[in-house]
């Protein structure tokens, strides 16, 4: 047994040979790297899985061959203290392997991951709400590294915590051509074997947006492939191949969340009991119960499956919060709204203001948006949401502030209204604090007749285009009047006020 | 008997003394003068009608007290050829009055009175479409004369075909505080005797909007009066007979259009039966069933009220035109949806491009738009949709390219998508004529998979913001690309080419 030298981060080496425990933060992965069999085709012939053990509480893990004999089990602990485990294989070598470590309190950062709360929102597992604020860039993680390293360095400065990549490869432009997910060669892949590499770069760079609090919402299949590389001509058994490594190679990362598709309904070939299957595989083999959803284009998968967890939609009707909301009990997030930017479709050709604006909309109606940009980069032609590189509108650089007072609410935001006439203008946590979005209206003033009694509120006056946010002096109460600047695009937070 | 010299436009004064028969125009309006009694109370003394005779049809009016021993009865023929007269009253003099006149064609721009046609839509009485392009001048008929020309004046110039009017004084700022609708003084009024001045300039401006082609929607009650003038307390005796007046005075004008009231349901003293009551009046009474609507404030009068001919709604919520045309199945104006402005209330705070924006998005989904405008007139401070006077905002000017658009469509648009997600993006008659709206997506072209097969169609672009319109030299069919401008706000008309 050797301890794998490739995620030092989770296990400390020095512990090990000084008869001391292993070490591993909660939420963090504990990965155990055992030596196997090389011949044959280890993919497919050897099984192996590990359980793990914490008082009461057991856990089934699968493991993954790592190509060259190596083979590994991955494991996020859930509770501190100690944990022991054993393996189980039908080779030997890899067989009743047992060890223990010691899983100690998360550091500073790690919040754990996140899952659904209260119905509509989402919290990470020590309780911090998650205000979802996605991009997009499917197929970043297929580039040159150049490209990668430039959409990190574009990730990094962004307000984003949250991200929808594709798992196979997506837009033939500017790929990486000697990568592949499998041997073989184009339209000529062997469906039983991986090709190592090509997810050890995905694992370092889910690792890279851990470190920068982004979510990873994989999608494990996508309609674009059709005639270009034959990934998506892969039988149903080797689909459920392809699931099991990446439930087992990438489903211990606190930051992953599985999508089945992105537009699931342009895979005309795949029928509904196709898309049911892969939800349950998830259900059934991941043992953290990562968040899962499915993405459309024109058509619906039913979101009230109780496997679906979130509603993942491709809609501009932004309006429709209230509707979704009420018919799935479930977050709302609009995953494409269509993307920033003037392409040849108007899909990918909203400007800046209105994917800002919208943000600010779906926030006030309880719902999560996620940006996406389609210029072309004048040093590439690349767009963001296919090859990642740097963002060229407006709105992914104004969209700060928003990330500033989703990052201050006490809580979860509940929408104040109705979808019918004004009431929309407005969302809050219990008492203690609202948000108000005023969009195109240049009110000259509000006067808060909506506001309890007897309670005097903090205000801040924010211009959600420009970022500036002015502290108001003096308190509100119900009645009370606010001068506002005659401008669009002015959102009001109030605070409650030492009394 | 003695022909009014006031309507001289109506009937010729020559023909009649030399003997011919009286002229008057299909669709205008023929008046009978006839002197009565002046003692006691005429108002509510005397009563009077007349039945018109055509052939088969017989028409019954109510006729008016004027003043001055002055009474009238207004007739409109719709149909051509010799009409004769009789009139009945309670005052012999007045009594068994006979006549006749001729019904000679219309001229060129007298097209009818506008009533519903297909479920949807409107059309003058000569099958002309009628889209109605409103705005909003609630008080302008009782302001002092230079606000009242200059009003004329601003409508002359406009793209509006409609305006929504109060009958019973409404903001009191810049009101011409000697013409009140009632005998009597501030808060003690005599609701039995109609100021005949107040009434007879109404008629007035009624004539002039008619030469302007504007359509004059008149709410009869509103709820601003609380505590001002005291217009709101008659009795239920003394409605209606307000109502008979008025029905009596202006029923006839063929643009002339019934509301009950504008936001009805803050008049919290009244109740659905109430409603109903005024409603079924003029249903009753109004031999010319001209248009009858009710606008709200924040609740419904339920529109599928068989009395109700159209939706005349305040709603922001555009997107719901599809629900309000499923659930009533009539016409939806969108009646008040917030005024171009930046005053202290988001109601009247919109900025113009969203008041422009959301005039083409109705269009695009089947509903009408009505225009307001809150500016403070540098001048006098007055705002157009309380006092008229000038249009300072943008929209007003830039909604001419929408007019000329729609006069020139070929039969009235149908919506031809859903509100889910992309494809309310446009409208079209048959396979004949397509508008397409791109609204904030700056897509730099379309290419039209959506076309009928085989059928080729002349293009046009339209900047919806500056009004220019760009013909294409080629034809484009199913599959061609038409480029854009990527610029948001361009809408786009595909006119059948010869083939």
């Amino acid at each position: 047994m050797r301890i794998g030298t490739s995620l030092l981060w989770t296990v400390f080496l020095s512990s090990f040979f000084l008869g001391a425990q292993y070490q591993v933060e909660k939420w963090d992965v504990f990965e155990l790297q055992l030596n196997g069999k090389k011949e044959g085709n280890p993919f497919t012939e050897v099984q192996l899985t590990g359980k793990f053990y914490h008082r009461q509480d057991t856990v089934t893990v699968s493991g993954f061959y790592d190509g060259d004999g190596s083979y590994k089990l991955r494991f996020m602990p859930h509770k501190e203290g100690t944990w022991r485990y054993i393996t189980e294989s039908n080779d030997t070598q890899l067989h009743r392997q047992k060890g223990m470590f010691q899983c100690i309190p998360p550091k500073s950062g790690n919040h754990g991951p996140v899952a659904v709360k209260g119905t509509f929102h989402f919290a990470y597992a020590d309780g911090k709400p998650f205000y979802p604020l996605g991009t997009t860039a499917y197929g970043w993680i297929q580039q040159k590294r150049e490209t990668r390293e430039k959409t990190l360095e574009s990730l990094k400065k962004s307000p984003f915590n949250k991200i929808r990549v594709a798992l196979l490869p997506h837009a033939p432009s500017g790929m990486d051509y000697d990568l592949y997910p499998y041997e073989g060669k184009v339209k000529d892949w062997d469906f039983t074997r991986f090709n190592v590499d090509y997810f050890a770069r995905y694992e370092r760079y889910i690792k890279e947006m851990q470190k920068l609090d982004i979510q990873v919402d994989l999608f494990v299949f996508h309609p674009y492939d059709k005639g270009v590389w034959g990934f998506d001509t892969m039988n149903k058994k080797e689909q459920y191949l392809y699931l099991k490594y990446v439930n087992a190679r990438f489903g211990a990362f606190r930051n992953i969340w599985w999508s089945m598709a992105n537009e699931f309904d342009l895979m005309l070939e795949r029928t509904t009991e196709d898309w049911d299957g892969y939800f349950r595989f998830f259900q059934e083999n991941d043992p953290y119960n990562r968040l899962r959803s499915i993405h459309n284009a024109a058509n619906w998968y039913d979101h009230s499956k109780p496997w679906v967890t979130h509603v993942s939609a491709q809609s501009e009707a932004w309006w429709k919060s209230t509707t979704l909301r009420d018919t799935f009990k479930k977050p709302v997030l609009f995953d494409e709204f269509c993307y920033e930017g003037n392409g040849d479709n108007r899909t990918v050709a909203l400007n800046g203001d209105m994917i800002r604006h919208r943000f600010w909309l779906m926030t006030i109606l309880g719902a999560y948006a996620t940006h996406g940009e389609a210029f072309q980069q004048k040093d590439t032609g690349f767009q963001f949401f296919r090859q990642g590189g740097n963002f060229e509108g407006s709105s992914a650089q104004e969209l700060h502030v928003l990330k500033k007072v989703l990052n201050n609410i006490p809580g979860h935001l509940k929408p104040l209204g109705t979808d019918w006439r004004l009431n929309w203008i407005r969302a809050g946590v219990d008492k203690t604090y609202y948000l108000y979005y005023f969009g195109e209206y240049q009110n000259s003033s509000w006067t808060f007749m909506e506001l309890p009694e007897n309670l005097k509120y903090q205000a801040d006056i924010i211009d959600t285009k420009t970022g500036t946010i002015v502290k108001q002096e003096r308190t509100f109460g119900k009645g009370d009047k606010l001068d506002l600047p005659r401008k669009p695009y002015m959102a009001v937070v109030l605070r409650l006020a030492a009394q």
